[in-house]
Parts: structure tokens; C-alpha cells; sequence
């Protein structure tokens, strides 16, 4: 059972069968802290959550979770988001006057609703929800921006294909577990496959702090893919770091990037090790 | 005239009266595109906003605006946010049914809703807003969270202080003027204060590109004070970071390192230099 936030047909769902397999049983969550906690609680076996899109950034407050939580990260994939304007069977988009959808979602699409100023964006709180919301209100002046796949679960139709404004738009999901679920199924990849490792961080508050940390990689050749700061809570100014770099804990050099880290560093934690998604 | 998003009395305009005086003119804006385009256009001749919070992060919608606009930064500062449990004169504690502010203070007054279950969190675009909403409404049943200067500029009256669950709550901003004005009255600070530079730039995506980057300045003994990064629009998994470090742009050192990382950058603009803040 994978735990997800959003109704049925959300685009981490759709993560989700990318991730866990087309048939793995889902459950929907309202919130992001309610994914982890399903999983911390063992209502499900596993989570996907979304932590970064190519236009609107990080999603922060699953950085923030990751951190608070001790479930590791065993995958990742990346899902391309198409918005459709979905209304209900018989509804004609001369019809609409309202369009429901969450707020990120509605401003990829900003173009559409400038072609069609007679439509107002409504904001609700999940792409999938807001075609959900329209079949059970039985409306008939409203649409929703949603995947695909949220019309066929409730029965829709879809008026407009790829309204986003930008097709460049993707969002990377990680796949997390618990610890024991993760040391019991060490994951098989490919021998030569790329792999990635994500951890947190603080460095003491000193000069060059920052540097030093970055060298601990590069002194090894082996390469960041991300770097994110966040505020460190009670400590006005200071940050913690999420970094995202190529390698395996397992090999040597990883090794020993991280003990070096660990010298320098406040504190820090690893947060998973998983193969580069597609 | 200092353009600031918010209605009269938001936390941003507090900022605006540390940074450019006391009695100096305000103009409200509704949204942030507005205020930069307000000095863009020459409505205001300064711009006042909020770029980090010490517990909600940066508001990433404006270092996505100082990439997009060519305003420069020069004097930033920090407010204390205190929140306010605000209703209009007459209405007792006991009345409240529903409390209006912006998602990031209510979330920032989460024990008081629960340990008052019986009163819903409403969000609304401000939080100086939503005190002028009761008044205008004459609501007599609901309350607001914000600045003790907005109860005060709409007649309102302060039900509970300092309602936050954290006092560590800080928010920096930026002033923001036009290149021709930042020109024209280049900053007087005492001689021995520190200064800050903010920069922006996006490396090619080779290994060990941000490493060297950092490198260009710690080679200089120049400390860094935050980076940021942002996703690069059209190169999915690319990033803009935002740097900020001290130093001031016309010190032999800071040239030198900006010269560097003119080398390694494919894109760099210094988005403005200025005293440290208190």
C-alpha cells in the first residue's frame, strides 16, 4: 500500500505506479504530513511524495518532512505534468464560468485563462480533488485542470488537452520506506547504473563553512546534482543544506566523503541512496 | 513613494518605514509582480520586499522577480513578526467563530487553533488585509492575525498579543530603487560596516561547477551568507542560484572574485550591494 496526497488520479499516483508497479494498492492522503505519517504508523508500506518541479521549485515542506521523519528515500522518478480542462459528460466549454484547481496548477496555465478571460480560476486543494468536487456537486458551469487519468477515474471528459503553459514541466517524486523495509530489500540496479545520494546538513556558523563542505565532493570527483537551503528553526540566519549528489554509499570514495563531511558539519544525516531515475 | 505588497499596516510596510523613513509615502500594492512594476514604471521610487522568513524560508516568487526586473537592492533589514489576535471594538473573545489571515500566519499560530478548536483559520491574501475586511464588513463574529500598527489604522482592537508559536520569527527585506536612483545616491555607511553583495548566476552544467564557484570567493576570504537555488526555466534539473556574501562590489578583492566567476558562469548579474542590516 503507497501513500500519496491528493484524491485518486493525482499525478503522484501516478508516480506512484511509475515507482511501485501499475497494480500496487494507493492511499490517498489529504495532507503531505499525513503521507509520512502513514507510513511511519505502518498504515501503508511505502509513500511517494513530490519534491521538486522544474517551473514552480522545490516542494519545501516535504524537505522539511524528510528531515523530521527517519524514512529513507529507496527511488526516484520524474513525471511529465500535462493539464487538461476536464468538465463533466455533456458539458460544453461555452458552459464554463468557473475552473477549480490547485494553485500551482492553475498558474502553469495562466495563458489559457488570458485567452478565456470569462473564466475565473477558482483555487482548491488538489488537481485530482477539484474533478472529484465536480462529480459530486454535479456541476455544469465548471471545469478542472487535472491528469488525464482524473477523468477517466470520475467519469469525465477532457474539453482541452495540454493547456500548461510551458511543456518543460516536470516533477520528481521520491519513493520512501522504512528503515527496515529498506534494509531488507537492499534495491538490485543495474551494475553500471548512475546512482544518487541525498542527505541534510549544518555546518558550524564559520567562515568558509560552506566551501569546505562542497570541497569534501569535489576533492573526490564525485558530483552534485542539487544543492537547497532551508531555515534552521531557533536559529535565525543559519540554514540547513539538502544536497543531492552521484555516487553510492557503499563505495569508498562516498565513504570517505562522508566522514569528511561528518568532521565538518554540526550535524548530518543521510537520507537514502537510490539508482538515477529515467 | 515605497511600493510594499499588503494593505496598509502589513508587516512590509513596517519594513518600509525602518528602511526609508518614517513619514515617507506609501504605496499598497495587491501582488509583488505590482510592486516591482510600480518602480518599474516610475509610480514609486522604491520598492520594499520581504525575501526570507526565518521559519517559513525565502519567498521565492520575488528572487524570481529581481532575476526578471533590473531594480537594484540597496539597504535591507529585519522585522520581528508579532501576531495579533485582532476584532473589532466590542467583540469579546468568546464571539469569535472564525479567524482571517494569510496561510503563512496562520500557520505560524498553529497552538492557538488548537487549543481554540472552536475557531476556524481562514485564509485570506493578507494579513493587514484582513483587519481591514472586518471593518469594512463590520464582522462581528470573526477576527484577524496581524500587526499591532494594522488594529490601530483600522480602528480595530488587539484580542491577544504575540499569538505566534515561535518568537524566532524574523523577516528580511530588501529596498529596492531604480539603477538610475541606486546611481545617483550611492549608499553613505559608516565606514567600517559591513556590507553584503547579492548575486545571481547559473554555471554550465559540468562537474564541479558550483564547487568552483564557491571557490572564487573563499580563495578571497570572502564569507558567504546564503545561497538559493531556483529552477533554470527550459533546462529541466538546471538551476539559478542566489548568493549573497560580504563584501562591497568596489573593493579589489570582490572585483577580483566577481571577475572569477564571470569566467565560470555562463550567466552572472550582481543584483546589488548595501550595508548590513541590523
Amino acid at each position: 500500500m503507497i501513500a500519496f496526497q491528493g484524491a485518486r488520479g493525482a499525478f503522484s499516483e501516478e508516480a506512484a505506479r511509475k515507482l511501485a508497479g501499475p497494480r500496487v494498492a494507493v492511499l490517498p492522503c489529504e495532507r503531505f504530513e499525513d503521507v509520512f505519517r502513514s507510513l511511519a504508523d505502518g498504515r501503508a508500506d511505502g509513500a511517494v511524495v513530490p519534491i521538486e518541479n522544474t517551473l514552480a521549485g522545490s516542494v519545501h515542506e516535504n524537505y522539511d518532512h524528510l528531515q523530521h521523519f527517519d524514512l529513507p528515500i529507496v527511488a526516484e522518478t520524474s513525471v511529465r505534468i500535462v493539464h487538461n480542462l476536464i468538465a463533466l459528460d455533456g458539458v460544453t466549454f461555452g458552459r464554463l464560468r468557473r475552473v477549480y484547481s490547485h494553485p500551482v496548477a492553475l498558474n502553469q496555465c495562466l495563458d489559457f485563462f488570458k485567452n478565456n478571460p470569462k473564466i475565473e480560476k477558482t483555487t482548491f486543494y488538489d488537481t485530482a480533488g477539484s474533478v472529484k468536487m465536480l462529480a459530486e456537486e454535479k456541476m455544469r458551469d465548471a471545469g478542472a485542470i487535472a491528469s488525464a487519468v482524473a477523468a477517466e477515474i470520475y467519469g469525465a471528459r477532457i474539453l482541452r488537452r495540454s493547456i500548461e503553459d510551458d511543456r518543460q514541466n516536470f516533477t520528481r517524486f521520491f519513493l520512501l520506506r522504512t528503515p527496515e523495509y529498506a534494509r531488507r530489500h537492499a534495491v538490485r540496479a543495474p551494475k553500471n547504473a548512475a546512482w544518487k545520494t541525498s542527505l541534510v546538513f549544518s555546518t558550524r556558523n564559520v567562515p568558509g563553512a560552506l566551501f569546505r563542505v562542497v570541497s569534501a565532493f569535489a576533492l573526490r570527483d564525485l558530483n552534485l546534482a542539487k544543492i537547497e537551503s532551508r531555515p534552521l528553526r531557533g536559529k535565525p540566519w543559519e540554514y540547513l543544506f539538502y544536497l543531492d549528489f552521484f555516487g553510492r554509499v557503499d563505495s569508498p570514495n562516498v565513504e570517505n566523503a562522508l566522514n569528511h563531511l561528518r568532521e565538518l558539519a554540526d550535524y548530518m544525516r543521510v537520507l537514502g541512496c537510490y539508482p538515477k531515475g529515467a
